[in-house]
Parts: structure tokens; C-alpha cells; sequence
């Protein structure tokens, strides 16, 4: 099938989004990896609209990218003047980029209320703009603003914008859902009426304020559009723009259409997670292709299907997009997610044999209580590896004891924990201060166990999650603790349930030392 | 337009996405909210699965429901066996549900290798167990698992699949994107040969791993599903299910079925974010229509447009989903926001006034400590009145603490608490033990305070939330405890924030008690 051309607006329209802003060293290093992802153009900023859009295409010609194109983005001249005048367009040019795309009114009633001028005027200043800019530019592209809430309110209107557009000779011209509003079935109609007046090269621009962006994108490429703008993760204004994420492997994938390799395609989780960081958000686990838990299962029918054959409940295979399948363990599932499991960790679990029927009714009843094991696989792995009796006898703790306190009203509260832990026989009493009674916990079990297990100071605490559970009947609340630990080559969830929120912390803690002692025992055979 | 029947799948599908988990009584107040939302169905659980989906189905008689449905999942029988000795068919109809919905299979390469049964044996089995059904429930609905995948694969055998369905006397077929990799535009024509062979009432279950979901959802409804399954906030296994939030408006609004009232449609942000509440789930703030992001504008040319005429950069209005548009960076909105709130609690407050300046920027300062006032509207109007200068001094705690301590291994933790209050210049030092630290500290605090204010023993303890925000740089992490207390008449909410979570709670807990000794001494006059 065709070439479509992946045009992304991370850096422009990304940055519209509440919580998302990047420093100008954060644009290169997102730029370079969209070049590595065999994105075919970057927009990379208004440099009409500030300083540090400008800085960009200064320092962006010092990365030594592969292929990309870098575009700069602008509006059309102001009303009144002309565009040698028009300071907008002089920074545009002034920026030197591959390629321009300016955005133009298609709306009526924007052309009425916003800018405030005549129909006809806005088409002068459309193509006038254009046709300078095509002078100057090796290449433009034309963003027809509101086209598809242009074209319901006056059809006539809104095809003139794009034929004064076309008359400029301008590249491609890219139809916008800029509040996001269209929904598909309306796509197919519009798109065959523009076919009809318009021979340029058509691109799609959608906003995911319907839920319907990547839809959208997909079905004006089914259309004919060949350019589709988004942006990786789906950032964008209010609810985001179309998600690349999503689109890159349904138009190789689903639609066979020419635009990434298979290799670059299989760096897409490793692209989505890393500007996730840049952004310093926390990645969509639920994101489809690229989350965690895209390919996660955790219905015991769904389980023992994929077991046998992914593509009885996986619509693509994982690793195509760089991602894993995953087995999840709960009150839903059955014998084949804990042999799954099992087998996961190296641990040898026959389904006939009595113990996996006592895993299962183990993990019902705690679940019952409270428990939850997905995002604590490490407590799981100990839940298995006591009913195998497989497991070590590191330490025992006979006690702790915590005290908050804060003796006067200005006072900063004081935490401290004493813990008495006996390792081979010797008994270990110490004491340590933290932030809060879990932090003071932690140090010191970690004080206490750490003259016998040092690697114990390895590891640390990335992660503290609370629940409180709704109370059952005549009985109170319960607590439920996980934790996230790592070291410095892995990470690990563990999980503790009680009524007292210091208890239900001890346990997860408890759980996350013996997972390490575990962990470096085997790896030491 | 027609009338769209609305079934909601959040308590059986919507629970297999990972880390969404429901106890009995959470499933209850969902079900009520759903109610209210004016859903018709509601898919309660798979009571062959598990006991707690049992008990669900025990549990939902005694709720008093206004008009939902409520559905039991399942599958067809298990082969070489009859409908009425299947065991999880019986389980079906001793739920005793409205409805009953099962899934059979569609595609010929999962009856071969998940079955490994005849395709004829497949369509006896689809058609003997809904017959069977039909005579012994109201209704029975037919989900024809795999539909998409398995039409593409094997067009004729599907569609016979619906046929024998339709012969059993079915009341709606659902055709269902099992592993949600079909894209929009292959609906049409693949419901157009439906609809030529089949005459039942059709359904759509979509879900969303190509990020299409709700645009294949709302696609079938375009070429005649009079049924629409899915999810509040689109929770379901793998990237989850069709959303519910984005289908309902789209519904209504967009394409003007009937399907929910004007109040009820009014109501959906409220209930998305109560159920991410009860999944312990922080919501999606770009989520279309009902996120926090859904209405907000950053861009300088947006706001100032929106302020003239608000559709220029929104497809619907806020208000009509119960949200709000939000101009963000902007000290205006801010103010206006005080202002709003202070009319709310009837405090007189002048815009003008410096005072409400000192507000905002006090506000502006704890929201960045990590303060949050939504579902804490107690503590901020403690917050107006210290500002004001309207607060009367009740009391103030001078100091407390709280011990844990478990002494042996095999015996539950023990929570003791002190606190030293005054009143009146008098000093009351208490103790009191507790389920757990917070538990305890409430209990000595109530009795110290109990002997001066005697009303606060009426103080009930409704929930206790606790969130550990994610550490800033080079700072440890940060504890946010809500809480919501209320007495005979009414419920309030309070806020704590600290890196001690009993240092937290204590806040939340004092202003709680706080704000109770202000509104019973403004209704003495």
C-alpha cells in the first residue's frame, strides 16, 4: 500500500496539554528519537509565540538527525497587511526549518468572530500567505482550522479556504478537527465532497475530545488522506490530539501501509515510555499497544487460551510493538494463571499436583481479606514457594513497636521504631528515627537485618500505595499496603493486609527483604 | 431517534482489568449509581466463577434499584453434556437476575482449538443452551465472542453461529470485538451482511486495543445496534473496554438518541469519578468529557476566545456532563473560583477585597504541598474563616502520641494513643486504644474533646483515604489522608497532608471535629 506520512506535533501541540512542558534540551532529545522512530516530520514549535520555540530551531540544526523533517508552526498574516509585513510569517521564514504549516480559518463563524473580518478577505489572506511563504520555503503545508465544523456550518465556505489554499500551491492540506467533535461515520462523506473540488494531497489533524481521534485518523486514511498529524502518547489540548502510538501500527500492522521498518517499529514502547519521562508523567497502563497492560490477562478462560495461542485474545503480537504478554493472578482466575505463573519464576508446579489446588484456594481467601497480587508478584512468589516448602528460613521477627509523637503545637511530629528480629539463633534489638512510622520501620529492619544480610542496604523503596477497604459488616476497616522495592538490577511488588495500616506496611516490607535474600541466594545457586 | 439500551459491563468485564478489584459492598453502590444514571442493564458478575459474584446477585435483591436490570454472565454449556446439567448454566438461573447474557464462540479456529469440538457440535450447543434458557429467564441475551476475527476468518460459519442464536428465540444478539483489533471502518459492511441474514435485535461489545472502541461502538449504533455494552471510564481486561463516559454524551448530544435524561446525562462526571474512586484509581485528568483537562485551555489564543463564545474551541458544553471549562495560568479564573465557593458557603466575600487574594495564594501554596479541596470542602472553609478572621477557638491540641507494637510473632499489633488538649485553659491528657494508629488517635481525641463538647461523640467516621503523592526532587514522599465524617444530618470531608501519615490524619481528624463545633454553633444563632 501507499507511503503515509507521519507528521507529529509532540512538541507543539503536545505542550498544550495541562502537566506538559519541556525544556528546550527535552525537545532535542525527544526530536532525535522521533527520528529514530522513522517519524517524517517533527513540528517543532511556534517560534512567532515565544522565545523558546525560537531556541529550538537554532539548537535542532546541531542534532544530527537522519531523515526527519523539521516543520515550524504559524498562522496566516494578520488582516489589514501584507505577508512581508507580517511579523509571524518573517519569524517563520527567519527560523530556516525543512517545512511550514501555517493554519488558516475554515469556519465562518470564526472568520465573523475571531478575526473579524470579510469571507473574502480571509481567502485573500489564506492564499497570499501561502503563495509568499512557497517562495521561501522549500515546502508548506496548509492546516484548514475547524475544517470539519466549517464544512457542517457552510460546505461552500469551507471548500473555498481549501481551494485558495490549493491556488497557492501548497504541499498538503490538512483537514482539522480542532475541537475534536467529529465522529467517524462523518469522515467518509465530507472527505469524498473535498475529493471532488480538491486534487491537492490531503492529511488529517484530529482531537481526542470524542474518544474518537485515532478513529478518526484512520478512516481519513482510508479515505485518502496520506499525512496523518499526531502526537506520541496521545499528549495534546484538553483531551489530546490523535495518539501515533495507536496509528503507527494499525497503519503498518492492520492496513499495510508503507510507513515505519519493523525494526523501528519494535522501539515504539521504548519511544512512548520515554517521553513519558521527559514529561515526567506516569506512563497509561492501559494504553493500547504500548501500556503495561495491553497484553496483560488475568480471566482464567483467557489465560489458558493464549497459553496455547496468543492470537486466540491478542489482536497483534506484542513484540512487534516492543512489548510483553503478562499473566496476572487474582479471585478471577484459575489453575492455568498459577501454573503460568509458576513457570515464570522457575518453579516446578504440576497442575494434577494437590499443592496448585491449595495455592488457588490460599489466594481466594486472601483476596477475601484484602489481599491483591497483581503489583505484588514478589509475595506471590513467597505464597508459592511456602506451600512448596521451597523456601529458605532467612530471619524471624518477633516484634517492632513504632511511636509518633508531637509534643507541642508548632512541633514537627518525631517517629521512631524498634524492631527485634532473630537471625540463626542470635537476637538483634535496634532502634531507628524516620519520616513517619513506616519510613522509621523500614530503617530499622533494615538496621537490624543488615549485619547479617548487608545486601539488605541495596534495596530501596520506590514506591508506597494505601487502600482502605471498605469495612464489612461488624468488623472495621482493613488496610491493604503494596509496595514497590528494587535494587539495582530489578524491581519488585509486595503486598500486606490488616487493620492497622503499620502492621499491613511491616508485612509488605517484611515480604519485599525476604524477596531480595531470595533473589541473590538463587543467582548465587 | 430511536432508543439506544445502555448495558454497562464495569462489574464483571470492567473487573478484569488489572488492579481493579470490587468487594461485594463497593459492587452494591456501583450498581446504585448506575441506576441513577439511568443504565438499563447492568452485567453483575459471573456467578459460575466465583463466590463473590454469588453473593452479588444475594446482596442486589435488597437494594432498592429504580429501574436497571441486572444481568448474570456466562457461558454456553460444556460440550458432550445438556444445558440442564450444566453446572454453570444452573448457577445462571439460581442467580435469579432479569437477564442472562452468555458468550459462545464465533470463530471456527477458537471451536477447534479452544473447544476441540465439530463446528456442528458448536451450533447445537449456541442454540440448546439458549433455548433452554429462554424458558427459564425473562430475557436472554447471546454475546457471539470473537465476532469481527471470526467473520473475517470465516464469514459463512459465523453468521450460522447467529443464526442458530436467532433460532433459540434470543432477545438481542451482541457482536463482539473480543480482542478489540478491528478498526471503524470494516464495521459497516461486515453489519451490513448481518443484518441481510439475521432479523434479531443487534448489539455491539467493543473493545479497546486498536483505541477504537468508542468509535466502533458508536459506528454499529450508525448502521443499527440498538444495544451499546461497555464501561464507566472504560475499565476492562488488557486497554479495557468501549467507555460508557464518552459513548452516553456522543448518544445524546451527538447523534440524539434517547438514552439517558438531561439530569441524569448532568450526573456522568460525578459517577466516573466516584467509581475511580472505589477502584482506588486516580482519574484520567485528559479524559474526553469528564476529566479535570476535558474543558481546560491553555493556549493564549484559545482562552481568549472561548471567553467570547465558548463553542469556538469546545464541541459540547461542559455543563450539560456535569464539568467545567477551565482557563489554566490564569489568576482571574482563580478568583472567580473563591468567589464562587465563598457564595457557596455563604461567607461574604468581595472580589476586591485583599483578603481574597491572601486566599488564593494560600490555596495556590498547600495545593502545591500536596492539599487537596475536592471532597474536602470542610477544611476549606475552615481555611476562608481563618482567613477572615471569623473562626472561634474551640480548642487546641498541644500535642500526641501514638504508640504500635506487636511483641511476639503471633500476636495482633496493639494501638494506644495520647493526646493533651485545652480548653478553656483547662488541660485534659487522655489515652485510648484502637484498630490501628488513626483508629486511636480518633478515640483518645474524642474523649478529651468529648467532656467539653460533648455533640463530637455524634462525629461518625465515614471513610479514610489515604494517597502517597509521588516524591518531588530530592524530597521524600508525601502523605495526603481524606476523610469524611458526618453526623445525623449531614456528611462533610477533610484534608491532611504530611510526610507522617499519622501527622496527616491528625490534621483531617481536628478539622473534622472543627468544623462540627461550627455548624452546630451557627445553628444555636
Amino acid at each position: 500500500m501507499s507511503l503515509i506520512h507521519l507528521y507529529d506535533t509532540t512538541l507543539r501541540d503536545g505542550t498544550q496539554a495541562e502537566d506538559v512542558s519541556f525544556l528546550v534540551a527535552d525537545k532535542i532529545r525527544i526530536a532525535q528519537q522521533l527520528d529514530e522512530l522513522g517519524i517524517h516530520y517533527i513540528e517543532g514549535g511556534w517560534p512567532g509565540s515565544n522565545p523558546k520555540d525560537i531556541s529550538f530551531f537554532k539548537e535542532i540544526k546541531k542534532a544530527r538527525l537522519k531523515q526527519v523533517k523539521i516543520a515550524a508552526f504559524g498562522s496566516t498574516r494578520r488582516a489589514r497587511s501584507t505577508p512581508e509585513k507580517d511579523a509571524n510569517i518573517r519569524t517563520l521564514i527567519q527560523a530556516e526549518p525543512d517545512t511550514v504549516t501555517i493554519f488558516g480559518k475554515t469556519w465562518d463563524f470564526h472568520v465573523h468572530e475571531a478575526l473579524r473580518i470579510s469571507l473574502e478577505e480571509n481567502l485573500e489572506l489564506i492564499n497570499d500567505s501561502l503563495a509568499y511563504l512557497k517562495q521561501h520555503v522549500g515546502e508548506v503545508i496548509y492546516d484548514a482550522e475547524h475544517f470539519f465544523d466549517g464544512y457542517k456550518a457552510n460546505p461552500e465556505y469551507a471548500l473555498k479556504t481549501l481551494k485558495a489554499a490549493e491556488d497557492a500551491g501548497v504541499d498538503c492540506i490538512v483537514l482539522c478537527d480542532t475541537n475534536g467533535g467529529t465522529l467517524p461515520h462523518e469522515i467518509p462523506p465530507i472527505m469524498e465532497k473535498v475529493q471532488a473540488e480538491i486534487g491537492a494531497a490531503l492529511g488529517i489533524h484530529a482531537h481526542n475530545d470524542s474518544e474518537c481521534a485515532v478513529a478518526n485518523s484512520l478512516m481519513a486514511v482510508q479515505c485518502g488522506a496520506v499525512q496523518v498529524q499526531g502526537t506520541i502518547n496521545g499528549f495534546g489540548e484538553r483531551c489530546g490530539n490523535a495518539n501515533l502510538c495507536s496509528i503507527i501500527p494499525a497503519l503498518k500492522l492492520k492496513l499495510q501501509h508503507d510507513c515505519v521498518t519493523d525494526e523501528q517499529l519494535a522501539n515504539l514502547r521504548t519511544v512512548s515510555r520515554t517521553i513519558y519521562e521527559m514529561a515526567n508523567m506516569i506512563p497509561r497502563k492501559h494504553q493500547p499497544y504500548v501500556g503495561n497492560s495491553a497484553f496483560a490477562h488475568k480471566g482464567g478462560v483467557h489465560v489458558s487460551a493464549i497459553q496455547r495461542h496468543p492470537e486466540t485474545y491478542e489482536h497483534i503480537r506484542p513484540e512487534l510493538v516492543g512489548n510483553v504478554t503478562r499473566v496476572l493472578v487474582s479471585d478471577l482466575s484459575g489453575r492455568s494463571n498459577i501454573l503460568a505463573k509458576a513457570e515464570q519464576f522457575n518453579i516446578n508446579l504440576d497442575s494434577k499436583d494437590p499443592v496448585t489446588q491449595e495455592i488457588l484456594e490460599n489466594i481466594k481467601d486472601l483476596e477475601n481479606k484484602g489481599f491483591q497480587f497483581e503489583g505484588a508478584e514478589a509475595s506471590f512468589e513467597l505464597l508459592m514457594r511456602r506451600a512448596l516448602g521451597t523456601m529458605r528460613h532467612f530471619f524471624s521477627v518477633i516484634g517492632f513497636r513504632v511511636i509518633d509523637s508531637k509534643r507541642h503545637e508548632d512541633e514537627k511530629p518525631q517517629s521512631e521504631a524498634t524492631v527485634q528480629v532473630k537471625v540463626g539463633g542470635r537476637i538483634e534489638h535496634t532502634a531507628a528515627e524516620g519520616n513517619g512510622p513506616v519510613n522509621a520501620l523500614d530503617n530499622a529492619l533494615r538496621k537490624a537485618l543488615g549485619n547479617f544480610y548487608p545486601q539488605l542496604r541495596e534495596v530501596k523503596l520506590f514506591d508506597y500505595k494505601v487502600r482502605v477497604l471498605p469495612a464489612g459488616k461488624g468488623t472495621s476497616s482493613v488496610t491493604r499496603v503494596l509496595i514497590e522495592s528494587g535494587d539495582k538490577e530489578t524491581r519488585w511488588g509486595t503486598v500486606g493486609v490488616s487493620d492497622n495500616i503499620i502492621d499491613a506496611s511491616y508485612q509488605a516490607l517484611i515480604d519485599s527483604f525476604l524477596y531480595k535474600l531470595i533473589r541473590d541466594y538463587r543467582a548465587e545457586g
